[in-house]
């Protein structure tokens, strides 16, 4: 067995992955645009709202008419008129006057509040009696109040929801600048290794890792290029990664677990022209067998062969990898949450450990259930929700002690 | 104006929910997986793994033949050969003799252990020193041990994701039974709402929930159809619902905000045959002017004309009408976590109180800012990170408490 070099830590590895610079532009419509990545940011051309809008249903009135009103001695206003909704409203209210509106409804010229329904009543189609005072500008959103013309409304490297494609939809930005989709070319190697569709002989298994790290990829906003499965061998990995590098931005491999795997990846990197390995071994438990290179400005990333084992570091170096490429500087993925481990978690100092965990409720409380077992084991990989991390300079944690845990994957 | 019905609870409303079922089932392809939910149990068709498996790199051995060794007293076996990884182990071993394994590699017959290859030496080309002694079965996984044949291996409405699509990759499962995703249609209502290609004239406002509530349909794993804007009359309201029925599999329609507007859908939908109003108004805010119903079994959702109300009615609602018409049992969201408020936050009581939260990271505890304000203004939307829940017998709570935060949307 050849063993690695000095192996590094994950915040090290993280670090050599800024290098990497995210894909070119491109334009696509509001309604393509969710999950993508702004590429420029956007502001706002236009005041919102952009024009003083009604907050409640009501009448609306020059506030000054109604001070000192109450149910004792209630404010007595004329009402000349209805808000349409939808429509201007041409008349403007001079004092002691109201006019009818609805939330969302514009204010006519003269009007500076609007009193709710509630705090008023009607004696004749004419006549109106206000119970409450209400203030200057009190039951309104005056122009340019929630967003103003000018305004960054959101900045480069957002990753866009639903909300926000509705705040863009507001302003009327119905093309948008984001950062175009990585191309991911994504390879098995191993000689133990068979596609999915076939009968795996005696020895062999099937290429768990094509699927999930395909899968992966599209969940993080790459586009998958699955180039299935190159055997061990110097050359045949030299010329798929060659093609690879024509056809995609980035390379992500997993391993094959024959002794010799990593060596033959890195001396067929090490030939090729403009390829850097930048890290190999990482302190890390399950992912000690990483491989982090550059090759020609694309990164590459080997991972362990184990399925468990690469979805891990997919967590832990993919993730920032992705960001990277597709310019995501926002985004948005879900917290950490707290949950009570249900047993003792030994660790080894120097290196971080990530132990599965399946999360279960009791009397009202979160509690992680380690799966512990081989990385090499995966029927129980479904059931795990969550990754707990036991820091390096941590020799383990204790039953009952409350751990975060981070969404897996 | 004319008031609501009766307001219902939220829990009312989503057990209303539950009457609704799943699509039918379609089958697809495992590289078309992700995201879709199981309309059907999978059960392992074999073993996993199918032969006595090495899981770490070293000397396949019998496990008696290292009893007591140690450094002192080293066990000495016959290396006999090699296994090559993805070819069936053929030479059975006997008492004494070793073969060369990798991790991944296939035991010979014979052969009950793995010694790792750091507690042996190689003496010669077939001397083998042994330091350290195995117990049986100790570094090999045994066939069925990861997964038995016949084993359900996950249920009807688990939503897939990568890990699980490995183990279904693993498994030889190419093609998977799923629910058909629901088509939605998507309306707006209301006079004062235009496309958003269109500059709004005054009084007029861009049709933000058109885009906001397609976009979240395509999250929550539906399929949106956008159907535009309704103007706030009877006859093109019963139109448009008649046409989308014919369409969809269900019908999301976000009201304008003008007085009344609800009546109009009220009475177009009582207007149609099979049409059944399960809720109009919930004890909620934002969200008060919430409209649930059945027509001819098809779900109907009306929700606020306000894009903030609009969006947390999606969170409480649409996500258990999604998740009942997806078939997911089994929605893998993320969870809530903690952070401590950053001011006091009053309530009303009787119902329950959804608080828009910016989380910051100050000092390495995680504080929630309410985002305050009309829920008609849309510039903060994006800001929120959480929703925080002032329960409906709750009067509010204080700067300082640790509050539970839920992703939002």
């Amino acid at each position: 067995m050849i063993g690695f070099f000095r192996v590094r830590s994950r915040q090290e590895v993280v670090a050599e992955l800024q290098r990497f610079s995210p894909m070119g532009q491109e334009e696509v419509g509001l309604c393509n645009g969710l999950g993508r990545v702004l590429s420029r940011p956007v502001r706002a051309n236009e005041d919102l709202p952009q024009f003083l809008r009604a907050t409640m249903d009501g009448f609306a009135v020059q506030a000054r008419d109604t001070f000192g009103a109450s149910d004792a001695q209630p404010a007595l206003l004329r009402l000349v008129g209805e808000v349409r909704m939808g429509e201007p409203a041409c008349r403007a209210i001079g004092s002691s006057q109201a006019v009818r509106v609805a939330t969302g409804g514009m204010l006519p010229e003269g009007a500076d509040a609007v009193v709710m329904i509630e705090h008023a009543e009607l004696l004749d189609s004419e006549t109106l009696e206000v119970y409450k005072s209400v203030a200057p500008w009190e039951n309104v959103v005056r122009p340019g109040e929630d967003v103003a013309a000018g305004q960054e409304v959101l900045p480069t490297g957002w990753t866009l929801r639903p909300q926000d494609l509705g705040l863009l939809g507001a302003l009327g930005a119905t093309r948008l600048w984001v950062y175009r989709k990585p191309t991911i070319a994504v390879f098995s190697t191993g000689d133990e290794v068979v596609p999915i569709d076939r009968q795996p002989g005696p020895g062999q298994v099937r290429d768990v890792n094509g699927v999930s790290v395909c899968a992966w990829v599209t969940l993080e906003g790459g586009t998958a290029l699955p180039m299935g499965i190159i055997p061990d061998r110097l050359e045949q990995l030299s010329k798929g990664f060659a093609e690879a590098l024509q056809a995609a931005d980035a390379l992500i491999v997993s391993g094959g677990s024959s002794v010799g795997t990593r060596d033959f990846l890195t001396e067929a990197l090490q030939k090729m022209e403009g390829a850097q390995v930048l890290a190999h071994g990482l302190a890390v438990r399950p992912g000690k067998p990483t491989l982090v290179a550059e090759i020609c400005g694309k990164p590459f990333l080997g991972l362990p062969g184990h399925p468990v084992s690469a979805l891990v570091i997919l967590h832990l170096l993919g993730r920032p990898l992705l960001d990277r490429l597709c310019g995501r500087v926002y985004p948005h993925r879900p917290r950490p949450f707290r949950a009570r481990l249900t047993r003792n978690l030994a660790s080894a100092q120097g290196r971080e450990d990530y132990v599965r965990v399946v999360v279960e409720e009791k009397q009202g409380e979160l509690w992680a259930r380690p799966l512990l077992g081989s990385s090499g084991l995966i029927g129980n990989l479904s059931r795990a929700e969550g990754l707990v991390k036991i820091d390096p300079l941590c020799e383990g944690l204790y039953s009952g002690e409350w751990v975060e845990v981070e969404s897996f994957p």
